[in-house]
Parts: C-alpha cells; sequence; structure tokens
C-alpha cells in the first residue's frame, strides 16, 4: 500500500498561526505602492496625509449676489435706500472669489435693480458677511487622514479638494490558488465515476477578493509529485502567496507536504482544529504557501482561521469583526479536548431568548455553512456544552434579520423551501428559518420554547385523526394554550425507481427489497410502524430498518442512487428525484404553535403567505398535495 | 442680472422621494441576467435556486482505508482476524465512490497488511460505516439559495458542488456621472483664480462602486447650455441612470433644470434638506436624471437621501444600514423648520455615557464629513434639540472604536492631529478624537462631563502660571479631583506673511494693520487680550478685533491669503504656512483631565505616545515647541 502520512503533528489553532506568524512577520516585508487617489477607494493609508491646499483656495461667495465693501454700505437703510454703482460691486455666484477691495456679499433676494447696472440696498453690509474664508473647510498643512485608514468615498473628494492626487497605500497581494486531485473536475467537464466537482477554489477565489486582495486561480493540478512541484514552485516566485486545495491530509496521493518539505519548510502540519486538522503551513523562499484540506467546511474554517490573518498581515487590512450574540443552546454538544471546535448554528429569537439550534456538523456538510445563521465555538479545553448552556455566537447574518425569522423546527416537507423563499419576498425583512429533525423532536421544541412553530403529521392510532391529540396529550397539563396552523393534506407512499423493478405495491414487499428508513420521531416513521405492526409485520423482517435517514429528499436521493429498492415518503420528493411512487394515502401537515405568538409580525407573514394563491400554484407544481383550509387557525387548548 | 430660479418648490424629503420611486416604479423596469456563477459574488438571486446533482454525486468513502461488503466481515474478532483477499476489497481515499457490493469503509488505521495484497481485519464492519451516501450535503432539487440572496464565496462553492454554473442575478446598473462649471478643474490642471477643483463626481464614483452598480465619470462640462443638453441627452440614451452635479441651484448660470424641463419630465426641484436644498429629480426618457448639488456636504448628504435608493430599486439590492448609538447632545441645536436637517457629529463615551458633539454645519464644510463619527438627524418638524437631549445617532464608525476614543475637546494644537496618528499606531484600536473650541469651552466640557481631556494654555493674570490656577478656581467646589497631563511648552506670537511687511514688533503694532482675532475663551484669546490690557490698547483701536476664527491653521491661512496683515497664534503654524513670526513668549499646553480617567486604557495610551521619543522628534519637525516634563502627571486637586 502507498505510504500514508498517519501522524500529523498537532497542535492548538492559536499556538500554530501564532508560530507561523512570527515566522511571516520576520521573513515577508508588508508592501506599499503609489497610486492616484482616484483608484484609492477601500484602500489603506501607510501614512498620515496633511492637506497640500487651503479649501476654499481663496475668499468666496458664500450666496448668489454681489460682493461689496462693506465699509462703503454703511449709510444703507429702509428710509435712504444706497445706490451702489457698477464700478462698486461685481456680481457674484456661490463659490466665485471675493477680492480686495470687496470683502461682503449681499444676497440677490437684497437686492433692487434700478436700470444702468445701478442696485439699491437697503441695509449695510457686515464685513466678511456671506464670505467663505481661504481655507474655512480645509486648511493647508492639516491632518485629512491619519494612517491606517480605510479611504472612503467622502475621503478621495476631500483629498483631491485638499490638492492630493496620489496616495501611498498597503499594496493589494496576489493570491494564486491551485486546486489538486485526479479525481477533481471543473463544473462543467462531463461527470464520471467517481469525479468531485471542483468548488474550494471558487469559494477562495470569493474570500481573498472580500479581503480586498487578488484571486488567481491556477487550475486543477492532477495527482502528480512532479508536476505538483513545478506548479507551486513556480507559482512561488510569481505571488505574494499560494494556496494548495487539498492533497493536505494523510491520504495515498496527498503530495502537497512531500512538495513543500522539498521546495522550502513547513512550519506546521496539523491543526488541533475541527473541521479542518490536515493544514499545511509553510514557507518557500519568502512566500508563504497554505495547504488546505479538501472537504467544504474545512476548507472554510481553515480558511478563516490562517489565511484571512495572513493576508491581513501581508495587507495591513483590519479584520472585520463578525456581530456576536449570547444565545441558548437548543442541543447538547460532545466536543473532543483533542480540537477547538467549528459548530454551525441556525440562530432564532423565541419569547425574547435568543436560541442557537446546531446544525449538520460534519466537515463534508457545506450546506450547513449556506444555512448557518452562525458559528459556536468550543474551545480545545472543553468537552462540549449543555443543552441550555449561554454561549457565544459568530454571526453571519443581523441581529435584526434574526429577531425577525419564524423558527421552525420539527417535519420536513419541500414547501418549507417555498415559504422560505416566499416569505421575505412578500413581506420584507421577514424570513423562516426550518430545521428538519421530525415531527416529535419538533413538538418538544415547542416544549422547551425553542421554536415558533412545528411542523408536524403525527397519526393518533386511536382516534385515526392527525395531529390535534398528539398536542393535547403533550400540553394538556402544561398549562399554554396551544393551536395549530392548518396547513395541507399530503400523500404519503413508497418511494421507488423509475418503472418499480422489485414491484412494490403494498407494506408487504418492503420485507423482499432493501429499504431505507426515516429516524424514529419523524411522521413518516410514526405511520411506517403503524403499518408494520397493523399488517403484523416484524421490524426484524425489513432489511435496511436501522438505516436512518433524515428528510424525503435524501430517502428519495438513495433510491435514484440504486443503493436501496424502496422507501417511505411524500409524492413530491419522488416527483423531483424523477422517481415511481406508490400512494399509501393522504395525511394533514400542519404546524403546532402557542396561542400567544400568532400575533407576532414575522408569525403573520408566514400565516398570510400559507394563505396565498401564488403559494397554492407553486405548491401544485411540485405534486401529491390537497388544500382545503391552509392557514386556518384551530384553537387546541 | 442673468435669470435666477429663486423660486425652489421646496417639499419634505420623504414626500419628494415617494413621488419619485413611485414614478421610477411605474417606468423603469428592474433588469436581470444570466452569469456565470464563477462570477457572481455579491450580486443578488432573482429566484430561488434549487440544486440540480447530489453532493457527493455517489456514496463514498468518508476515510482513507478499504471498501468492504459488511455482510461479509461478520466473523472478524480480535481473537479470529478475518483475512480479506484482494478480490474482497478496493483500496479507497476520502471521496472515492464505494459501490455495490461494497457498502462500508474499515479506516487504514485499522488493518493490518500481510503481503499478497491480504488484509487481516478484527473487527467487523457495520453496514454504511464511514461511507458517505450519495447526497448527504446537498439532495439535487434541494432549496440552495432563496430569491434576492447576496451571493458569499461559501454559496459559489455549494452552487458549483450541486450542479449549479450560471445564476440569474439582478443587473449591475451603469450610473454615468457629470460635473459642470466653468470654473470647475480637473485635480492636476493649473489652478486660476476663481478655479474650484473638482471632486464631487470622484466621490459619487465611489459611492456608486460600493452599491456594487458600474460608475462611468464623463467629465466637466463648461456652462454651456447646448453642451449640457446634448451630453445628458446622449448620456440618457446610452446609461442607465445620469447624476449631473451642481448646476441644480437657483444661480445664473446653473441650467440644469432648464435642460431637463426641455429633454424630459422635472418631479422635484429643491427638497427641504440641509445641507443640499437644490436637489433636481427628474426623467429624460426612462433614465433617471438626479441633479445634485455642488457643496460637497449637499452633494453628499442628498446621495444619500436620493440616489442610494434609487440605485437600490433598480438593482434590487438591500440598503446597508448603518448602526446607531443612543447619546446626549453636548451642545444645543437650533435648527429651521423649514427643513429636515443633517448634522454631523463626534461621538465619545465618556464615564459610560455616549456623547454627540456636533461638527462644523455649514454646507461646504466637506472636512466636516470626513471627521464625522456620525450623523444626527433634526427632522424637519423639530425647531432643534436642547443640549443634554438624548438623539439617535447613524455611525460612520463602530461602537467598539467610539469606546476605545480619547475624547478631548478644547485649545487647538498641531501636535492633536501628531498624537491622533501615532495612537492607533502604536495601540491597536485606541483612537483619539478632538473637537477644537478653545481652552475655556474644553474646561467647561470636562465639568459637564463631555470629555476625557481638555487641551488648555491658560495664563492666570494674578499669579503669571499657566493652567493649575484656573482648573482651582472652575473646580475648587466641585469635590472632584482634578489633574494635569503636562504637554509640551510652545512659542505664541504674530503670524504674519512673508517679509513682515507691515513691521509688526510688539503689540502696538496691531493698531495699524488688518488684524484676524481668535474666538473669545481661547487661550490665544486670552493672552491678546492681556497683552492689549496691560499695555493701556482698547479693543476699539484693532482693526478686525471683531474678525475670530478657531484655529491657528486658519489664522494662518487667511494671513497667506493676503486678506489680513497678522493674528496671533502658534510658531508652528506660521511655519506650516511659510509665514513669518515675531514671538511674544513661551506657553504651556497641558491636558486636564478627572483623576480616575487616568486609568482608561486609551488615556494610558494616550499618555505613553505623549512621553515617546518618535512622538517628540515629529513634534520638533513641526518648530517652536520646547519638552520638558511631557505626559508627567500634576495633582491639582
Amino acid at each position: 500500500m502507498v505510504k500514508r502520512n498517519l501522524y500529523l503533528n498537532v497542535i492548538p489553532v492559536e499556538e500554530a498561526l501564532e508560530r507561523y506568524l512570527s515566522v511571516i512577520r520576520e521573513r515577508v516585508a508588508v508592501k506599499t505602492e503609489h497610486i492616484p487617489v482616484v483608484h484609492s477607494l477601500g484602500r489603506v493609508t501607510v501614512s498620515a496625509i496633511y492637506a497640500k491646499y487651503n479649501s476654499p483656495l481663496y475668499n468666496s461667495a458664500a450666496m448668489d449676489g454681489i460682493a461689496v465693501a462693506a465699509n462703503k454700505t454703511t449709510a444703507a437703510s429702509d428710509i435712504h435706500p444706497l445706490v451702489l454703482h457698477k464700478d462698486e460691486y461685481v456680481i457674484v455666484d456661490t463659490g466665485d472669489p471675493v477680492h480686495e477691495p470687496y470683502d461682503a456679499v449681499i444676497m440677490a433676494e437684497n437686492l433692487i435693480e434700478t436700470g444702468n447696472g445701478e442696485i439699491q440696498i437697503t441695509e449695510p453690509a457686515m464685513s466678511w458677511q456671506h464670505v467663505r474664508p481661504v481655507g474655512e473647510d480645509i486648511v493647508a498643512h492639516e491632518l485629512i487622514l491619519t494612517s491606517n485608514h480605510t479611504i472612503r468615498p467622502i475621503d478621495i473628494g476631500v483629498l483631491l479638494s485638499a490638492g492630493i492626487t496620489e496616495v501611498e497605500v498597503y499594496r493589494q497581494i496576489n493570491v494564486a490558488i491551485f486546486a489538486t486531485g485526479t479525481e477533481i473536475i471543473e463544473p462543467n467537464e462531463q461527470i464520471e465515476d467517481g469525479s468531485i466537482i471542483e468548488s474550494n477554489s471558487r469559494m477562495f477565489e470569493g474570500l481573498v477578493t472580500e479581503q480586498g486582495a487578488k484571486a488567481h486561480r491556477l487550475g486543477i493540478l492532477k495527482d502528480d509529485y512532479a508536476l505538483i512541484r513545478n506548479s507551486v514552485k513556480e507559482a512561488c516566485a510569481k505571488y505574494d502567496m499560494v494556496i494548495v486545495n487539498a492533497g493536505s491530509s494523510a491520504g495515498t496521493e496527498d503530495f502537497t507536504v512531500h512538495v513543500l518539505r522539498e521546495l522550502g519548510e513547513v512550519f506546521v502540519h496539523g491543526v488541533a482544529i475541527k473541521p479542518g486538522k490536515p493544514v499545511i503551513l509553510a514557507m518557500v523562499g519568502k512566500t508563504p504557501v497554505v495547504g488546505l484540506p479538501g472537504y467544504p467546511v474545512s476548507a472554510y474554517i481553515c480558511y478563516q482561521n490562517f489565511v484571512r490573518p495572513l493576508i491581513n498581515y501581508m495587507q495591513n487590512t483590519l479584520d472585520t469583526q463578525s456581530e456576536t450574540v449570547e444565545a441558548y443552546l437548543s442541543k447538547r454538544l460532545v466536543s473532543s479536548l483533542k480540537h477547538k471546535e467549528y459548530v454551525r448554528v441556525k440562530v432564532g429569537k423565541v419569547d425574547d431568548k435568543i436560541i442557537a439550534t446546531p446544525l449538520a456538523r460534519g466537515a463534508g456538510a457545506a450546506m450547513s455553512l449556506v444555512r448557518a445563521d452562525g458559528f459556536c465555538v468550543i474551545e480545545q479545553n472543553q468537552e462540549g456544552l449543555e443543552a441550555g448552556e449561554k454561549v457565544t455566537v459568530e454571526l453571519c447574518r443581523t441581529v435584526d434579520e434574526i429577531e425577525h425569522t419564524v423558527v421552525s423546527i420539527g417535519s420536513h416537507d419541500l414547501i418549507l423551501d417555498v415559504l422560505a423563499d416566499m416569505i421575505p419576498n412578500k413581506y420584507k425583512n421577514m424570513h423562516l428559518s426550518s430545521s428538519h429533525v421530525g415531527s416529535m423532536a419538533g413538538l418538544m421544541a415547542l416544549k422547551r420554547g425553542e421554536a415558533h412553530i412545528a411542523p408536524i403529521h403525527l397519526l393518533d392510532e386511536e382516534t385515526g385523526t392527525y395531529n390535534i391529540a398528539i398536542i393535547k396529550k403533550m400540553f394538556g397539563n402544561s398549562g399554554r394554550h396551544m393551536a395549530l396552523i392548518k396547513g395541507l393534506k399530503r400523500v404519503q407512499g413508497f418511494i421507488v425507481p423509475k418503472g418499480n423493478p422489485k414491484h412494490i405495491t403494498e407494506i408487504h414487499d418492503v420485507t423482499t427489497c432493501r429499504y431505507v428508513n426515516r429516524q424514529s420521531g419523524a411522521g413518516t416513521r410514526v405511520l411506517f410502524d403503524y403499518l408494520l405492526r397493523k399488517n403484523g409485520i416484524s421490524p426484524a423482517e425489513v432489511n435496511g430498518y436501522d438505516k436512518e435517514i433524515a428528510t424525503h429528499m435524501a430517502v428519495a436521493a438513495l433510491v435514484q442512487s440504486g443503493a436501496v429498492d424502496c422507501g417511505m415518503g411524500i409524492e413530491s420528493a419522488a416527483r423531483a428525484m424523477d422517481l415511481d411512487f406508490v400512494p399509501v394515502g393522504f395525511e394533514e401537515y400542519d404546524f403546532a404553535i402557542e396561542g400567544h405568538k400568532l400575533t407576532l409580525p414575522h408569525v403573520r407573514a408566514f400565516i398570510e403567505v400559507l394563505k396565498s394563491v401564488e403559494f397554492k400554484e407553486k405548491v401544485m407544481q411540485l405534486g401529491g398535495y390537497e388544500f382545503t383550509n391552509s392557514g386556518e387557525i384551530v384553537k387546541i387548548l
């Protein structure tokens, strides 16, 4: 078997960064350049900038009117107007210079023209009246901008007015980005078995650009030691910094660390960070080279922790601090003492309490980054965090947005996507954020005050009714006023491959195929278990009963991949994936809510959209739904 | 006299904007375009985007190791290791596909190679172990981004992984910018009498760019009706929006409104906003044209109030809300019921109270925009705001920065610029903000708790000493502990033109020239008045005694302009302006402070910089200073 770098030398995040930056500070000079002021937006000044000229450049009229010598106007009064002859004044517009012997301006509104260029005034002018003295705005040699100032549009205006046309700023650095891996393809290339679409380098491009540096994506390198070595070597000679993506872990074909050891010096290989461990911090000559892991979440978190401060140092740019809030954790988080962990969370405000709900923690879960409202950090010396514990969340959204977001925790349905898209479109700054944990877990979250609404579809076996009975059972003694926002009816059934090759037509057929199950507590699971019991089928008879998956769409995807033959789910999921569907029956999918939350503006927006014709039209296109009384409120307790 | 548009039809800000936007919404379609995802950073989605592919694309290895069929490994145990032959497994790296018959991955660490491609395992593999199922991260047809979403680097990565290579986004609009005015010159052109350096259009370029639109500066148009008409007409055919700068007021050569009336329709001319009244909101064909006033502050405020929302509408971009704080106003502000006024303020936190101190209110005071920490709005229906009143300030700086800023209110000296530049350089995120109001007003501000330090140079006529006596008098009965941070000694004297043409050598000579005075309460004014009294000179004998100006540099600028012959001030100001200087004597320039504020981290940074060798070196270059015990603390009360 090919040699593996199994033993990464894992060190704490802060130590790794400091070890690397101390080398960088010693070996890499921060570069500056002189550029025209008109191109300096967003750049950072190297030294203080002082005005060259006064502004205004001369004593000038502050009004439209005439410039006069004040001491020649003292005789003017209402009773005895003074007539000024054309050699005793000049007409001025705002901004025109006022020169000796003139030292005052009389506004056009106060003048009476009497012909022959003669003007009557009825009031004496005060010396300096309506005159802007030279340098009133900017005095030559006055400080305009301090060093380390990020230049704004208004600064550009003032610099030019003050006679400055060139500024010294920190140079934008050029960052080369390589993707590596024989299995990696460009987004437009033909997908083969084993293909992975290259996307990290494009994310890095964006991150580098957002920092004000220049990104140069140099394409994908196959897993070929010589090719990688030569390409990296060349880039190090040409660019200020190089990022090599993937090939930083200990896999069979991970050449990066060997290449960097040959070309230069590796200071860190392996950091106690999760996701993200296999990061490489190296130098080739005077060029910093960072090897970042291949999993998108690891890549993102390592960029933020190592590349961001490096670029900030090299360009002398200040870091933009993300906003933080104190939130209560909705779920226990166990973490290892071996690393500092970045957990993506959804954040919502329910009853004046900000709640953070952890998202998928896998390094490959890029969608969790897209869906995240923020990050919660578990320090290396912490074993984890308890449910209900107060934590600090670094936000990716604004607090204002979070305060106007309906937090939905419960069962998954495709209509939640439709609602999430429609709500902010119809109601500015109102949002829906949903976590998919199944119906029962949704009701539990509602009970703990972590959600505004819980989408559920729970059959009561005794009464054969949906949702109301279970809410009565769970909240009957709580003293809380509970209600149901009626959703819709949807068809449940078996999702099977196109053509239904295993001929699945009813519940007994699942014992003869490879099945994929939903997690316990999911409404679909409750229905499946009910059907098994009713038909006297034991779970042991179902091949795949233990293979649990969290959403209808994930079930459909597994069926489509051929890995399983059947799973239970909703018709819209089967349709979306172009699969066949064997209906079992309609069920009611509604939203449980505490009565007093019905008046919240964002909940009202949610209800209005649910009632709207556009919503129904969009959902009908998905297929497998029926509407009767969507958006209606049913008081239960 | 040339016709003037004296009577602008002045309407309230909100009404003007709504009147205009309602026309725009009716006549201007928001445009969209399809662009490659790799170029979509910062753009806004038009509709919801759903995944095209699953990610991963197939069931794949989550670890480096071997893929096996779990049901063939059940026999493995520590005691009876199982040997897998080379046709019973495949080697996989993380991300490699796992196909039937394989359904589990065993980590490389748990394998014992026994030669001939045979591998021993000591534990059965569980079905699906270390396998990422197809679509674990992204399921095809899943919602990735909602409509109206601003695309971030991570979104680009996920879109590409999900098979999306093109997105529909709102089109960036093209904004043409004209400067007008015969007196206007480009920054590099030769300055003539009456020249005004063009800078507003460059500020607009920056503001337009910051909003994500494309700015096209089309140069300066002379005041020529036909030229302006033809240029604007041409631009309206080619660009999405046109800004015409200046020529929007009622001056003799303000053609813009006439041009726009001829070419199209003017909806608003004149808005009740200060600074900024003469704004023009018009349409030529389907192109919005905005005429903005020429004074920089008016131009800026009108851009923010009218152009910004217009661009946001046309590109469907969200407005970035500036952070606001509640602050206490340090000074009474009188405003007219005729307009809504935007007052630039400095903001500082003193003793847990955020204080807003108004800056220069003139429309021409562009430096007040550079120096501003924020804006305080006086609504049209308010006659003003009282000192001590609680106001909302829209911030241009972060709250964190404001909390680490030493607020200095008092006498002006050039060393304050040097300190303001050096402090954040030596102490990250520590700042100095100074307002120049004179020594006495500085002490009053200190008394009211509006400043940390008050730079003063106040001679006590009885004792002939500086600063200590006056603090004892002012704070003696207050029960407060007062101290002085020693500053430096500086030379005061007469600033006169090069060559001293009026032969000013001592105080009596000011009666034979045109003098410019400092405002009452300024230390320099106290000194001047003292000298007059001591020499039996009456203020009435001084030509210009009533002409008051607020800083040493402004005095020097007026002397340099030839408008006055002499003014009192410090040597460094005379030197900076290359003027002559007639010394009168040394004075002590120190910083008054309450004792308990000496331990604040930002005040400590201030003191450390004051003590530093670098500071002394820089100040010695200015000339006219002497150091003895800078940074030393003298306890007074």
